[in-house]
């Protein structure tokens, strides 16, 4: 007699021991901030000693930042059917600011939950949805400019340390600390974020905190160039194939590799159901392309697109809690020309659609003559815009051309606009665009809008690697992050191909912590080395487990390294595969190391006193 | 009764449809050079029409770079038994500078030919091998210096130009050559690459042609960053684990999916006839660190080889016909104490081999000290000099140090040396470094070693990356290839891990075409930017066959979109499982570009007229 689709209860079943699992040699911990109820998630590594002749030397634990979510803690009780514990639940209602609703106040909202046919897909637990009391404003932006800390803000401080300042006490981390300085390219990194510095950065607009009053259970993060670089992924059903089933067991997959958000990208049936299953069982920020499913509801005839439609659109999937919207409101009418001598034309699904209804009509945008209004709702619910970039350049010939460069002024007239609103805003960037030309698309966007966040997709190098476009775009991500970009929006190896699968999903997202890793590393944010230094360690003192543990995908490195060498023997091993036990450098380089602590100072002296200078320095 | 050990039976059965097969859509086509035995292959690959509605319009072939030797050419008749046919034989021959001796002269080379033992594992039609008459010099160097354009200088100008000339004479390649101004960073890369221009770069130490005279059968490539930047391979067994077999297929594999040079770092038994199977069936340059084997001759005891040994080794391997040499002979005795106080040390091999012999005899090192007589050696066969970096970072911590820039300029010292004598040098770089540090590694060798190529192992821009260690350090080599260098050694996702397998190898080579070819177009190499080009339109064209064949890796692209969409219906379809039939936005932008076409300018008119001003610029 239950309401429960077969495929949600299969779903459950299946959160199998590989999504759910914790890391090897992990443990999730939590940090507390000023209030009971803040607790900040992380990843603690612990390591083994090092085995010297002598006594054993004990490494400390490394602190990895966690996007995970409940779901490595085997304290939590997991029940996709409940959802996750609304833990911001407290901290918007003594805001005083949001009222409960009854009930869904879009029309599609309100028919999707009388229509009775959809009882066996429905999420059993919804709650009624809030909204900004009448006047009010409830974006984080909003209340920084006022000079309130929320308890978003201080999660995110202490998220973005991640026990640095602790470490920094801790004379055990004073050899793993050590960091190049970085070319920070114009970012302005604090030596420790605090939470002041996340009220001013958002109330700046140089970052955002995106976090719909809709969406209790998520974990705040923060999006900002003088922060981590953090990396999107996408997932989303679309008519050809893919099931909601799968969609929710892929959010998991998702956080569990380090996916800081998730767009859901679905064009299938159901998106409304599917929505609300993600959003309930997600501890990230979840974004969505509205206009995709109003497309959907006017039968996939982009001229049948209306203001009415699309408002109701992002009213019904507020009130779901998507965190933030993509929305095209930069491609103008008088850009579309622009894009008719392009080798690939428009390639943006969004673009494409309101340069058909811009033609089709021969009118403006109604995203862009509806702006204000759609701030309006935005602020209702603290929904963050994600400017979309409809005219970003679908290969590498249309890179950085007046089409791409036009909408972005655009945008930066949008961001005044939204800012003025207080609402949250990020700009959306391409696309394919060679490496001597990245540059360039970071410093237009600072310039034309005003240092909103950058969120671009790659960008890919190179238009020639169908099946390693993760990859090439990685390439254009690591560069561009370092330039400036806050947010990475990931690509998979099946990108211009097909449809990503879970392995394609992992792929592509350890592939972005490199590339964003690498960024962080470049612009030198405070304790990016750490992780770096301790595998290092642990890889010259062959503590064969400690590196498995301190990788971005630890299961591969075990994967890996078992195909040759398969036995637990091997993991204390002095050697690897790769030469063999003669030839290995970093048995001969201890031996030399020991050789020279014992020798060198006796030996150079001799020889210095004898006249021979090969000791010295050249 | 044969002599053939049944294994290597098996290898030439085994010499799979998979190995041998000729990529879609494409033809082993050979440009002629001046002479008629001066034939440059090349892959054309064939375009479908572009269906409009009116007449379907002509694609023309697109010419791309062919390292996959005689493999993939139907007409070719493949023996791996026999080897591949000689085709600079006549060349070198012709210029009376060299003998052919009755047999191996070195010891140890002489010892192998006369075990009766190895009988069965010796390739059969073993060429006595030729050497510079007494006072002669056969390097490419040389011939250079003295205003000669040799045949192999000729057949890399034709191969670097790929038809460029040609298609800007046809009218149908004017917009698949358009291209993206380049930011060269110091190359200078002419409009067309001439013969004269090759052998200029040459005579100035800024690129080298590898080619043993030993080695006739293989296509010359040239390395020089005024060139294409190329990629390296590595292949080798080890005592874990991989046989003689293993390694031929690999080699095959390694010059089909594009590996410009290949590395034999075998350090196993009978590594002198694996070589001998390698070289004869090798259309490309063959590199090895003679170390390795020599440190197998005093069994895995560093402190026991000698210079004797050591000598022995060049002269038995450079008769066998490898065409570069790794030297550390830049690790010098007084820089090992700088390495002591790293994060990891030596991480080199061969630099470990060597510290630990200058300690063991409180010696300066016997490579730094015969230098001279190692490029007797050299210049003798023409073996080029790849002068090893010992010191080379093992971590972003020890990144750009003293250790690592103190060997730098010993090379910079030894590479002068060695120009003295006309002999033909790389130099070797690192690693692990960060973004940002990068720019300085190229700057320094360009200015230590006055611009001889530079020849880098990633470098790897983070450390927490195993089982993406190709992507990591493909990050750093398409930087660092855009600054400068000229040959990109591979790295595969078991770097760190384990030995890589036959698809290990094939991500490593496509991750590092990638590279390569990104910093081609960034450098702004003339015509690099045609196969994306023409890859751009067949996407929006959704001409599928095209897309694939353009691809760097076709085969991967087709098992992805098959992955999805099998059906060969799909391969015509204007739409992929990514977005479905109704949101492709391809489709949607052709339909806009086709609205514009027929309607814009009519409609600009009606409107512009009409006060309207919607159809103009914002």
């Amino acid at each position: 007699m239950s309401a429960i689709p077969q495929d949600f209860q299969q779903t459950t079943d299946r959160l199998s021991a590989e999504v759910i699992q914790p890391f090897p040699k992990s443990r999730k911990v939590y940090q507390a901030g000023s209030r009971p109820d803040l607790r900040v998630p992380m990843r603690e590594i612990s390591q083994d000693d090092t085995m010297t002749s002598g006594q054993p030397e004990q490494n400390p634990p490394i602190y990895v930042y966690d996007t995970s979510g409940p779901y490595t803690d085997p304290q939590a009780k997991i029940d996709l059917m409940a959802g996750l514990p609304a833990l911001r639940q407290a901290w918007i209602e003594e805001r005083g600011d949001t009222e409960q609703l009854d009930g869904p106040t879009s029309q599609y909202g309100v028919a999707r939950q009388n229509d009775p046919a959809l009882a066996a897909l429905r999420f059993e637990h919804i709650r009624p949805p809030r909204r900004a009391l009448a006047g009010k404003n409830v974006s984080q932006l909003h209340y920084a400019r006022q000079g309130i800390i929320t308890p978003e803000m201080e999660f995110v401080a202490i998220r973005e340390n991640n026990r640095l300042q602790e470490m920094r006490d801790d004379p055990r981390y004073a050899a793993l600390l050590r960091q190049h300085a970085g070319q920070p390219m114009g970012a302005r990194i604090p030596d420790l974020i605090t939470p002041e510095f996340v009220r001013e950065e958002i109330a700046a607009g140089r970052a955002i905190l995106p976090a719909n009053i809709n969406h209790p259970e998520l974990e705040p993060m923060i999006i900002g160039r003088n922060f981590r670089v953090k990396i999107n992924t996408n997932i989303g059903n679309s008519a050809v194939t893919s099931s909601i089933t799968e969609e929710v067991e892929k959010l998991v997959w998702s956080c569990r590799w380090g996916g800081d958000t998730l767009m859901d990208l679905s064009t299938g049936k159901n998106i409304h159901e599917t929505r609300e299953w993600i959003l309930r069982n997600s501890p990230v920020p979840i974004g969505t392309v509205p206009l995709y499913q109003a497309l959907e509801k006017v039968n996939g005839k982009a001229e049948d697109l209306s203001w009415e439609v699309f408002r109701d659109t992002l009213i019904e999937q507020a009130e779901q809690g998507v965190d933030y919207f993509t929305i095209h409101a930069g491609l103008r009418l008088a850009h579309v020309p622009l894009s008719a001598k392009r080798l690939t034309g428009i390639v943006s699904r969004g673009g494409s659609i309101m340069a058909k209804w811009c033609l089709s009509h021969h009118k403006e945008s109604f995203l862009y003559t509806h702006f204000e209004e759609i701030c309006e709702i935005m602020k209702a619910y603290d929904v963050a815009f994600s400017l979309g970039d409809g005219l970003r350049p679908g290969c590498l010939a249309d890179a950085n051309d007046e089409a791409q460069f036009a909408e972005l002024k655009t945008l930066g007239e949008l961001t005044q606009i939204a800012w003025k609103h207080d609402c949250q805003v990020m700009i959306e960037g391409p696309g394919h665009v060679p490496m001597q030309m990245i540059q360039e698309n970071m410093e237009q966007e600072l310039k034309d809008c005003n240092e909103a966040p950058f969120y671009t997709l790659g960008p890919l190098v190179t238009d020639i690697s169908p099946g390693y476009d993760h990859f090439s775009s990685g390439i254009g991500a690591a560069q561009i992050g370092w330039y400036g970009t806050a947010m990475l929006c990931y690509v998979t190896p099946k990108e211009h191909l097909g449809l990503p699968n879970k392995e394609d999903v992992r792929e592509g997202i350890i592939t972005y912590k490199v590339a964003a890793h690498a960024a962080d590393l470049a612009k030198g944010f405070p304790g990016a080395q750490l992780q770096d230094n301790a595998m290092s360690k642990a890889r010259f003192e062959f503590r064969w487990h400690d590196q498995f543990a301190l990788a971005l995908d630890p299961q591969r490195a075990i994967d890996f390294h078992d195909q040759t060498l398969p036995k637990e023997a091997h993991k204390v091993a002095h050697f690897c595969s790769m030469c063999g036990p003669q030839f290995c450098s970093m048995k001969i380089s201890q031996e030399v190391r020991e050789f020279a602590e014992k020798g060198m100072n006796e030996m150079s002296i001799k020889f210095v006193e004898s006249g021979a200078d090969i000791y010295k320095p050249v």
